[in-house]
């Protein structure tokens, strides 16, 4: 049994750690830690988890930590997460960090776009990306994980073969993502109120969220080239899911099938992705609920241009479930253990 | 391996039952059967399962059902279950209906209530009504469950421990149910568009929802008395869970905890069965995903009445996953196999 | 045109009383005082606003106020109206109270239910119980008047009429009350965001509310009886709209018809009442953006039992709209002005 | 007085024209025709209308309206409205047309895109395209006008100053459209009920819907040259509300002032747009129940792009306010005459 412990278990990004790592047919949970609610049952924060958990939140304790778990997942705000890491590390635990800190291969990127100053820059190069379609064989021996962003994973997947097969114009890339409000976390917030959020729509931070330079720097490396792109993220209302809409001139007047066949080889063994050919465009509902990332396009000949549409369910794919595709990589057992779930489509 | 069938595989609580019985680890499904969907994969009506199933929906042919099935789960409309029953019952092929049709003792209340004259009354005493908790031991022999309904379900888990103790006036209850959609079906109609829906509440079938007649028969058999009550289901604008709130006047000045033993001693050993007594009342997102019923309640001194709380996914407890419980009682396995996930609660 | 302030005029309350006053023909504001938002535009609060009203918040300056007002709407949590509305009776203004502090015409019922000690008891027999359809004479010539909660207006609106004609067996009745989040007010609270919300409904305060103590004196009022009952709250997934199913014993066997001419002879000449005979239960939807309150009710036969849904728009007849009828009431100008418009539907 | 018919009175437009003219004070209603509710009340389908409105939907008759309709609303399916049109039209009535029917100059257009003949070509040079903010002066003088689809009025007014400007790369033009249900009005359709389009999202007829050629068609007047875009339409989980992002090249560097008083000037005059410049992107929720158009921008300097947010509620400004403004224009009385209603924010 694979010894976890989850620093952060009571946010919405990690209580689903603890949902999904408990079903999990090679982990035992060691330490659950929650600053906001030492000494809670989880089950009397979550009255889902009665009578299938007893587990108590603790304080953060790194030593205690240390002595009985394999891997660490932490699920922190950015910048809480910098030094924890680097001291389970120090330690020899393997680390899956879901917050940016460890995301970025260039320390100047993270700093500018989450305008603080990282405390471990040497470890940004031993960390791996967290997305196992592209960067599977790096995180094999990772030791630190940066578990991708919601956003960064559903507009990465999507895009990812058409940049590196060189396929579309670089600098005309948009992605309109649309999310539920799990994305946008627990805190108390006025505008994430049912009474604000029912019955409207919401987009924001336009040409700014943080995201926009985990998806370039990623896409960047999978061409070869500085790609630079436009990034709206909306709040829906809903709870689960992300559809992100992505538009690109193409380069030349590639058909469907030509396209079909570069997507379809690029994720030619992946259990996790679903590229669609049928005319049916992929919805959150078909995934929320697994760990799956669906992707779906259509060819506008009239335009040349390319409009791809990819879904994941933001606390799954885009979080807790990747984390745990990637856990399982690491200690080299069945990447789709305890993930193997469909959709709940209703 | 349980080689199971499903007939009327493609409505809301048949494709539950695909869903979970394909994550069932002693289950291999040998022939889904729809009606309206003949000859498409059911990953192309319900593309979550992309990946996942390749089944074929089939025509009904009880013929070829017979052959390769230890048990057929029939999820039709009320009346369409009557004599496919009657014929596997007959091929020896045990069979969990989630219909009406083999719900009830007494053939006559379910004429009455249902309006149609039952074809094979003499089965009606060969079925077991499919609620564990109350008839485990029936289930356990049993060739044909009538499998419960939703609000059943509900009502019943909530009010059979007062029922059998004598704590209440049994002239003086009053179940008043709140349902998410899903409960009403996949058919069309105009009142259950979103449009409709959303942002509204509705009450219907007040004083003469046939599910009354189920909840009256299964508690009048608990107490051994002729119980008749008030039942009000209503339709919210929410997908999955049921709710009931539930009224009846005390014969005594029973305090909490009293009554609190009532229920824990009443539930001792389920394990999908969970007792409030912190001043929490459960919540559907605490039970959706989830085979679980949980129940609080609270005790009114002043006017000496009790208000009980009970909340189940009306997909699962209340229909799919019931059923599944049902099946792992009468094949003599485990009977959370296949069913120990905590609910969702995001 | 009666000049118009409003006392906590940013909460969903008053910016609802913002928005309908906008529009009466015979209004003009004054002054909008928000204690949290001194010196913003409501326009910025509430940018549905832009292009309506330039009006900014004030802090709270009772002198000022009563120069140039004829009336004063407080909308402010409970227990502190009490000695604002003292000061302006005292300088001639009249006052519409939308918090429980005029609502009662016994303090100790008033103390005891809100906790707090009434430091101007004398003033709550001036006061009026806002609800138009029963005390408009007295509402005519009333100086302070309490302005019913949302609970309560549904509630006694659907029973005052069986209680008044002595139908219902009155140790019999039970409120189970299902309402909008709006209901819960704008304060941050973890259990209002939209996750935890969404797709599940939650029973409250179950035999604890507080509008308890209002339904029972006012119907106790109305029937010269001391009236107990069980009142059950739920907030449920929408924004607006209040549905209330009644339950009580019938003191005899009367019919559909009968109690349908008790019912409309009982609200013979009400503009905001409307009264179901048809088969069709009222739905929020009806009445969702109007001051109506649709009124439905089956009689079952079979258990000589009532069952009344009453439904509301919880902001408009449950709060600002009812607050609007009574200005016009206490002002003699034609009782529906600002308020003659029908419900959204969608 | 204005005699006003409505053709197609019980569809989601059709019934929200009755609901936004019954309180237009310079309107009386002659006749509500509905071909699938012969001889029923408007409020017996619409409870909403009980004690507002007695009229009963008649079956069509031509001659009949055209004795005492000084204006008829046709709301029918497409292809529906252009041989009663040109009755009316020959008869002297005045028609604003809520179908796709009148509203294309170029016939080819039209017949390509909606795939039928028109079988009144000639009429299309007479009906003018019902945007007030663009074809003011044409409408006051029209006899027919082809009143604006819903996503064609949030895209046109978002767009239509850049276009007319040449700020913007014509070829660059990207239009991601999300709408809430009412949009796709008010048939049966598996995919509209509450289960199918709660917590999901839907992307449909990507770069093939018809509204294209229509948001094509008028901007291209706009700007003298000839505009092809991209537009994504997609249905999301609420009632009302369209919200449109909308991405362009930018031609220079023009900075946020710049482009903002080009918005301003554009519609100097305008009492329905309102446009942002403080920061705040306008959601639907600050424009549903108004017959405004919110409209928002930010400028990514990095990128030299700009990102348009435009909002109406499709109800209103995008089918039956607009058809309303028209009217009025039409008859020479004040502009914002029944539609001078702020959001409902709630």
């Amino acid at each position: 049994m694979i010894k976890v412990s989850i620093i952060g278990s009571t946010g919405y990004a990690g209580i689903e750690l603890v949902r999904l790592l408990n079903s999990h047919p090679q982990v035992s949970i060691s330490h659950l830690i929650s600053h906001s609610h030492v000494g809670k049952a989880v089950s009397d924060l979550y009255p889902n988890f009665r009578h299938v958990t007893d587990k108590i939140c603790n304080p953060l304790d790194v030593h205690a930590i240390s002595k009985d778990s394999d891997i660490v997942f932490t699920s922190l705000p950015h910048g809480k997460s910098d030094t924890i890491v680097q001291f389970l590390h120090k330690e020899g635990i393997k680390v899956i960090d879901l917050s940016a800190d460890y995301r970025y291969q260039k320390v100047s990127t993270y700093e500018n776009w989450y305008n603080r100053k990282h405390e471990n820059p040497h470890l940004l190069k031993e960390a791996v990306y967290g997305l196992p379609e592209i960067y599977r064989n790096e995180i094999k021996n990772a030791n630190i994980v940066g578990n991708p962003g919601c956003y960064g994973t559903a507009a990465i997947l999507g895009l990812a073969p058409l940049v590196a097969s060189k396929l579309i114009d670089q600098n005309s890339i948009i992605v309109d993502a649309k999310s539920g409000a799990t994305g946008a976390g627990k805190s108390l917030s006025q505008g994430l109120h049912f009474c604000e959020l029912s019955e409207t729509m919401r987009a924001y931070k336009i040409a700014s969220h943080r995201h926009t330079s985990e998806i370039e720097e990623i896409l960047s490396l999978c061409s070869n080239e500085d790609i630079k792109l436009s990034f709206t993220p909306h709040l829906m209302p809903l709870k689960r899911g992300i559809l992100c809409t992505m538009y690109a001139n193409l380069e030349d007047s590639f058909d469907f099938n030509y396209i079909y066949d570069v997507y379809t080889n690029f994720y030619a063994k992946e259990a996790f992705i679903e590229i669609y050919n049928d005319n049916i465009i992929p919805e959150p509902k078909f995934v929320n609920g697994s760990n799956s990332c669906h992707i779906g396009f259509v060819v506008d000949e009239r335009l040349n241009r390319i409009i791809v549409v990819s879904v994941i369910d933001n606390l799954i794919k885009g979080a807790s479930g990747q984390a745990i595709q990637n856990m399982n990589i690491m200690f080299g057992i069945d990447e789709t253990m305890g993930l193997d779930m469909p959709g709940w489509y209703l």
